[in-house]
């Protein structure tokens, strides 16, 4: 019913993730209202962005070059290495400014419900790497694929390595009566001392 | 942080309606694991749909051509305009299957909020047509900027003119207890006989 074009220009958004028919329309119908002048801009960002993207030899995660911002940053700890299962989670804690070291991007985490196997992912040169780090920080998710994850790699690397994963625990400024079950049993596992 | 060309890629993306820094984020990430060939018809799509999609010269809909496919369809009764704000709302309309006139869209409702007065609509053209019409049916939204655009359309034109507009009422399907006030009161308003 609509026009053929923005017919096919909401059929190509819906490969957005999360945006369905109707969001679609609404972003279709936006971006003819928009001018043609930021649609040209935006149209050559998709194009760009996806030419000009890679993944850096050295630990999977995203970078204009052959060799990502932080690999390439003699200021950066390569020594310790912090395991991540994809890119946006690099940006993720790189937005702290508090960690030093490097990363190493596995591409996703191992999945017997999506069929994502060891070998699917980046996990050859990290243990090659991890033979002269001093530390490996696991950072995965808290989801089963991220603890089934964690403990290959553990399982993998503690005879070379020195493994430790993130805490878990409540969120700063969060309340423990909205705090789930889980995360609350890793709470109490993970209780300090307040004085020595 | 992201490589340059990702984070502009972010940045445009944010041009669509509701798209902040998080969802750009998720949408460009994905959009990289997207093939060349996807992207590039995406952004083939954007500029297509921009390029051919005008508005229509009889009614103001969206079209490929001068005259959209509502008004050159010969089977469709002229005499009856449907005013709406929007060309969204005619694809509305029309997947009832159930509207054989025609349509006239305003480009929007009057708003003192945003200063959209009756000047900066498709008005004068309305009025020109409603002259030969039988009904002018308008479907606009209930809020204050549609109640205002109802009022002075039907002050405008009811000297030459029906003008009527959409029943206001329960949802089918809907329950009376999650209605809203408004709703209910206009559904009070409506209300009919059961039994002649």
């Amino acid at each position: 019913m609509y026009p053929k074009s923005l017919q096919e220009l909401i059929d190509q958004l819906t490969i957005l993730p999360g945006v369905g028919q109707k969001t679609a329309e609404r972003y279709a119908l936006h971006l003819l209202d928009s001018s043609a002048h930021d649609i040209e801009q935006l149209a050559r960002s998709i194009i760009m962005a996806k030419k000009n993207t890679h993944y850096c030899k050295e630990c999977g995660n995203l970078a204009e070059e052959d060799i990502c911002e932080i690999c390439i940053d003699p200021t950066r700890d390569k020594k310790i290495i912090c395991v991540v299962a994809n890119a946006k989670e690099v940006f993720a804690i790189e937005k702290t400014g508090e960690y030093k070291g490097v990363y190493h991007v596995l591409g996703g985490l191992i999945s017997t419900k999506q069929g994502i196997l060891p070998d699917d992912l980046n996990i050859e040169y990290l243990i090659k790497k991890a033979h002269n780090s001093e530390e490996i920080i696991l950072a995965l998710n808290a989801s089963v694929e991220g603890e089934m994850t964690a403990l290959y790699l553990a399982k993998k690397m503690h005879d070379i390595a020195n493994v430790t994963r993130l805490g878990f625990g409540l969120s700063i400024g969060g309340y423990l009566d909205y705090t789930d079950d889980m995360t609350l049993i890793k709470a109490f596992e993970g209780r300090k001392k307040l004085l020595p």
